[in-house]
C-alpha cells in the first residue's frame, strides 16, 4: 500500500483548510495512513493515536505496550511512548512541532477525551477543531490495490463457506455451525471475522441481527448465515439463505422475490447513480410483491478496512456512487413467526456497471 | 440480577444532581441496568441506548433490526423504534415525559454526536449536560450474584486453559493454539472471548500484547498465554507463562521472581488499601532485584461486565480499595530479544484480605 501517497494527499486537504495537524484516533483511518495493525479495546483503550501534521514526517503515538508493534509496522513515522497519557506528551510535541491549530476526528474521539484534550492545549496556546470524516472520504474510492484485498477476502470467505455448508444438519446447533465458521475462517488465514457470524434457523432467521443460540437447525425452515472475515485489514461480508431438507412453495416464491430484488439493485448500480436509487430499484421489486414492510432496512452499505462504512445504500442517500467504491447488496424479506430470507453480494462500482465480487452459484438460485 | 433496583439507585442519584433522565449508551451499563444484551458493532452502530428518568419506568430506543431482541430481553422497559434516527425520535420523546435537562454519558459519547444531540434538544428548549463515570461507579462494587458470575466465568476459562494445555507443542504455530482455546471456550458454552487471546512464544513474550502470528512455538523458550471469556455477561482474564521443554536457571530465576511480585501484590489487598500501594508492593519485589525497568504496565484493573474496567491497580491512583471489587493481579518482566514473564490472577477484595478467584496449581509454581 502506498502510505506516503496517501499522507501527502491528507496534507494537502490539511493545508487548504488552514490547519496545521491532524490527530488520527479512527482505528481504521490510522491503518489506511500508516499500516499500523494494532487492535483498540474500544474507543477508551487506544493501541496509539497518529498525529499527521500539514507538512514532514508522521507521529505514531502509543504506550510501552504496543512499542515495538508499532516501530516494526510503522518505521516510516517518529514512534513516541506516553508514559503518563497522551495528555501529557502532546502539549509539549506540538509545541516543538510549531503546531497551533490541531483538528481532531469529531466523530471517533469521545466528548470527555475532547473537552480534556481542549483544556490542556488551550493552556499552551493550540486551539482543536473537531472535523469529520476527512480520511472516511479518501478511503471512500478504492484503488486497484485495496481492491484486490478486499476480492481476496471475499474469495477466502466464500472459501470457507463452501467447506462448512456440506457439513451443515439440520439438529445441529447454530452455535456449532458458527463456530465451524469461524475456526475455519482461522485455519485458513483470516486475521479474524470482520463481525460475529449470524447463524439464524426458522424463526430466529426473522430476525436481521440475530445471535447464534443453542437451539438447533430446524428441518425444511430457512436457515440465514451472514459471515464475513478481515484479511490484509480488508472484509468481507455475505449472507446466504437456503433450506435444509425441503423449501416449500411459499420459501421458494420468497427467495426468488429477494433474488429478483438483488439483481435490480446490482443492476442499478454504476458511477454517477445516487445511492438512494440502487435502494429503491431493489425495494420496488419486494414492495412491487406485496412485501415492502418486511424489508425493513437499507439495501447495502460500504466495506473496506472496516465492515460497515460509507456509502450507505439507503433511499436517505442522495450522494452518487462513484467508480471505485465498494458496496454490499443486500435485500431481505422478515416475517414473524415464519422467518427470514437475506441474500448478500459485494460489488465494485464501476463506470458502466458493477463488478460482482462473490461468485453466485446457481443452487442458491433454486 | 435485580435490574429495578439499580434503576432505582440511579434514579435517586439523579435526582439529588436535578437531572431529569440520563441518556445510557455505554453497552456495559445498558446491560447493568437493563439486561439487554444487544451487541454493538463499535460506539458509531449502537444496537440501542438506555433513557431512564429520574422517575418512572425506562425506555430501550433501538431500531428495526434489534427490535424482537429488545422486547425479548427487557420486558420491564419500553421498547420504541426510531425509523430515521434517535435524533428525531428523542426530542418528542423527551417533550412527552416533560424532561427539560438530560444527562448523557459523556466518556460514551462521540463529540460530534454529543453536538447534534445538543443541537436538535436546544430547539426545544432541552439542556444536555456530560456526566462521566455514574453507572461506572455503581459497578465498581460487584453484589454476590455478580461475583457467582465471574467466579463461574474464571473457572470456565480455566477448564479450557487446562484442556487445551496438554496439547501444546513445540511447532505449533501461535495462531494454532489461540484457535484451540477459543474454540474450546465457544463449546463449553463461552458467550464469546472478552479479548483476543494472546499466544507468544520466545522473543514475542517480550510484548505485552502480541498477537498470535504464523511463527512456531520455539522448545525450551517462554510461551505466554492471556485468555479470557464472557459468560453471562462477565468477563475473566487470566494470564499463565511456562516453557514447553525444558526451562533454563534465568527463566526460572524471573519465572520465581514475578510469583513472588503477584503474591506480595494479593496479599497488600484489602479493603481500605490505596490501590496505589498494591502495585508498589508487587513492584517492589521486581525492582529489588533489578529488573523495575522490564515491568512497564500497572498491576492490574477491575473486571466484570468489562475485562478492563476499574478499578486501576497503578501507582497513579490513590483510591482506596472495596470490599466487593475484583481485580486483576498480572505483573510480568519483559526483555526484548529473550522474552516475557506474566502471570495473572483475579482477585476479589474482601474486608480483611482477598479471595483468589483462580486455582493456582503447584506446576506453576515450579
Amino acid at each position: 500500500m502506498d502510505y506516503s501517497r496517501r499522507v501527502e494527499k491528507l496534507q494537502a486537504i490539511l493545508r487548504r483548510q488552514k490547519m496545521d495537524a491532524l490527530l488520527v484516533t479512527q482505528p481504521e483511518n490510522r491503518r489506511y495512513l500508516s499500516g499500523y495493525t494494532g487492535s483498540d479495546h474500544g474507543i477508551g483503550e487506544t493501541s496509539g493515536v497518529l498525529l499527521v501534521p500539514a507538512r514532514g514526517g508522521i507521529f505514531l503515538l502509543t504506550d510501552f505496550r504496543y512499542r515495538i508493534q508499532a516501530e516494526q509496522d510503522v518505521p516510516w513515522a517518529t514512534v513516541l511512548l506516553y508514559p503518563r497519557g497522551l495528555l501529557l506528551l502532546l502539549p509539549r510535541l506540538l509545541e516543538d512541532l510549531g503546531i497551533r491549530k490541531l483538528a481532531f476526528e469529531s466523530h471517533y474521539m469521545l466528548h470527555s477525551t475532547a473537552a480534556m484534550l481542549a483544556q490542556a492545549l488551550a493552556k499552551v496556546g493550540i486551539t482543536t477543531t473537531p472535523l469529520k470524516g476527512l480520511v472516511e472520504k479518501m478511503r471512500l474510492i478504492k484503488d486497484e490495490a485495496e481492491i484486490d484485498c478486499i476480492r481476496r477476502s471475499v474469495q477466502l470467505n466464500e472459501e470457507v463457506f463452501g467447506e462448512v455448508f456440506p457439513s451443515i444438519q439440520p439438529g445441529q446447533t447454530e452455535i456449532e455451525i458458527a463456530l465451524a465458521i469461524e475456526t475455519t475462517m482461522r485455519r485458513k488465514g483470516a486475521e479474524q471475522p470482520s463481525f460475529s457470524s449470524i447463524v439464524a434457523s426458522a424463526d430466529r432467521s426473522a430476525l436481521p441481527h440475530a445471535v447464534p443460540g443453542g437451539l438447533p437447525v430446524e428441518k425444511n425452515r430457512p436457515l440465514t448465515i451472514d459471515m464475513g472475515l478481515v484479511l490484509n485489514g480488508y472484509c468481507s461480508d455475505m449472507t446466504r439463505t437456503f433450506v435444509p431438507g425441503r423449501a416449500d412453495a411459499r420459501y421458494l416464491e420468497l427467495h426468488r422475490l429477494v433474488r429478483r430484488a438483488q439483481l435490480a439493485g446490482m443492476q442499478a448500480i454504476r458511477a454517477g447513480v445516487k445511492a438512494g436509487e440502487v435502494d429503491r430499484a431493489a425495494r420496488a421489486v419486494i414492495a412491487g410483491a406485496g412485501y415492502g414492510d418486511a424489508f425493513g432496512h437499507a439495501l447495502g452499505h460500504g466495506v473496506g478496512l472496516a465492515v460497515h462504512e460509507d456509502p450507505r445504500l439507503s433511499s436517505l442517500n442522495h450522494k452518487q456512487l462513484r467508480a471505485g467504491m465498494v458496496v454490499t447488496v443486500e435485500p431481505g424479506v422478515y416475517i414473524a413467526g415464519w422467518g427470514g430470507i437475506r441474500l448478500e453480494n459485494m460489488v465494485v462500482v464501476r463506470e458502466e456497471g458493477c463488478e460482482n465480487l462473490n461468485s453466485d452459484t446457481t443452487w442458491l438460485d433454486l
